[in-house]
């Protein structure tokens, strides 16, 4: 990305070894995240940024330290660099390891190759090479699944519970997903967008909700007897989402949020007397990457419905302007 | 409190049942609040507010339908009203009970007597007529004691675990006391008061940090192989001791914190890229009472050394003054 709305498709040098954990892989598909168009639209700075952070690949080659994967390996990586083994990874949160890097901005996987770092830690090898069909889904495991499943978690989604999702975008639809997976009781979608609140009666959501703001919050109170939804998720991440998503929460329930913009502050006060718990953050993909990329081997879930637009790698310009104007909610992005 | 700065003690009339789940106890000791402080700095608005909140007293009489305590019991109630059988109570979130009511402000004991709504779902019996030296602690335990736990019990203290409590008030005190009994390695008091810092080492701090702000995060990572703590405990309320709080907390780890003033505005994209979880609000002070008060019954925990001033309920006035010029960490009030 040259500047804010201009991405232009150009030749790099090929990526090469240059530390003994690195690997170098053959990307065999990426995509646009709906947090590119951030930096795409000027939220955020973008001086020639090396786009892109989700991918499935298949390893060409890795240094002398790398043992977990090797050549011909088929892979699936989180968009966080980690080296999984510190103490931080140990607990689960490899978003925030002591070596943490992001892909986006220096890496970039909206490429034909790329050098992958600390391989061991960031890198999981599927069973085998897989068919034409799941790859859309092992590709959205890199990102959008993974950090719409660590939001349910975060919202401790569990049997029994009322689950409010705000957001209809991929990642909104894959915390649906996720929350149907973790037993949720019943999951109300916050979408107006047709198409989209159809995709979330797919994946899982009960009940659909239009309102937003405060007569959304009111709408989810009148849905659980006044008390709010047990978990919710902000998958959005505008000062209005999250706002909704605290008061849509229940006292002492959980909300997790995966993004907020650089434009989101939080009334101390507001946040204090809703009683909540929250947690949110990059999420740690890499903790739930071996589980996911198994569900997904076995067919019990389908997170690559969530791309409705595939295009070559030479036209990710087209991509970004699809999803920016929501006329695609994920674009998939192949490399042959 | 007529207006901030002014608290004067005036008769009043004597409380009666209203409704058949009420009790009038008549309070045999109570305190003033650091909470109290707010409207009496003019933070909060103050005009006419019945103040107190926490108080221990033998039941006078109690309304048709209450069960639990009778005539002549002695109790320690919450700062917060509750049913504690309603969804929320069940859950262990009485001070967000769909009855929830604050003692402060419409009730006030800081008094000989008061109705207390709610009587079974709001008071605790003590196991019999407490010896005087244990009445302050029981009197801890109405919020102080209760909140501190409160705190702690939400930044997930636990063996193994190192604890950094910002604040060196009467609330974070009383969260080094409980971050001790449950089980914390390591316990890291923020506070620059000598006095204060003593009193810290007394309930359990095994360290002492005198940065604030930015250098007392350093001060945090130093001390944690820059990792930041597990467990923060926030027990001020600014804006700096809060961000403070959010900065010393490793990635996954838990802040609890327990009072925010209303300056207090939270960067999201600050809190998004600590990656922690917290849980904040008004305590839930009556979850935790059964087990409190049989800890101080039994002499395991002395919160009541938290006191450093007894005044007569008459002499309220000049408590605020010295609790306002931090002459006092916290006052009792005897009723006799």
């Amino acid at each position: 990305m040259e500047k804010p709305g201009v991405v232009t498709v150009v030749d790099r040098e090929d990526p090469t070894i240059v530390d003994p954990t690195d690997a170098v892989i053959s990307i065999k598909a990426t995509c646009i995240c709906g947090s590119d168009l951030w930096p795409y639209r000027g939220i955020e700075p973008a001086d020639h940024l090396k786009m892109g952070h989700e991918y499935v690949g298949v390893v060409e080659e890795v240094g002398s330290e790398v043992t977990t994967i090797a050549p011909g390996d088929y892979v699936v990586g989180s968009f966080v660099i980690s080296d999984n083994t510190c103490e931080i990874c140990q607990s689960g949160f490899q978003s925030k390891c002591v070596h943490a890097e992001f892909v986006h901005g220096g890496i970039g996987t909206q490429a034909e190759k790329a050098r992958i770092p600390l391989a061991d830690g960031t890198l999981v090898k599927t069973p085998g090479e897989p068919d034409a069909e799941i790859v859309p889904s092992l590709l959205a495991a890199s990102d959008v699944l993974g950090t719409g499943w660590f939001a349910a978690v975060g919202a401790e989604v569990g049997p029994g519970k009322t689950v409010a999702v705000v957001g209809d975008g991929a990642v909104g639809l894959m915390a649906i997903l996720a929350a149907k997976q973790l037993g949720a009781e019943r999951i109300i979608a916050m979408s107006r967008h047709p198409q989209r609140q159809e995709l979330a009666r797919y994946y899982g959501a009960t009940d659909i909700v239009e309102e937003r703001g405060d007569d959304g919050v009111a709408k989810i109170n009148e849905l659980t007897d006044g008390l709010g939804a047990h978990s919710v998720i902000e998958a959005v991440g505008t000062q209005e989402s999250f706002m909704q998503a605290v008061g849509a929460t229940r006292g002492g329930g959980h909300l997790g949020y995966v993004g907020v913009n650089y434009d989101v502050t939080i009334p101390g006060i507001q946040l204090f007397f809703a009683g909540i718990h929250t947690l949110g953050g990059p999420a740690p993909v890499r903790r739930f990457l071996p589980e996911l990329i198994q569900l997904i081997w076995d067919r019990k879930i389908d997170p690559g419905k969530v791309f409705d637009l595939t295009l070559p790698l030479e036209e990710a310009a087209e991509g970004y302007k699809a999803m920016d104007e929501r006329r695609a909610t994920k674009v998939f992005l192949t490399t042959d």
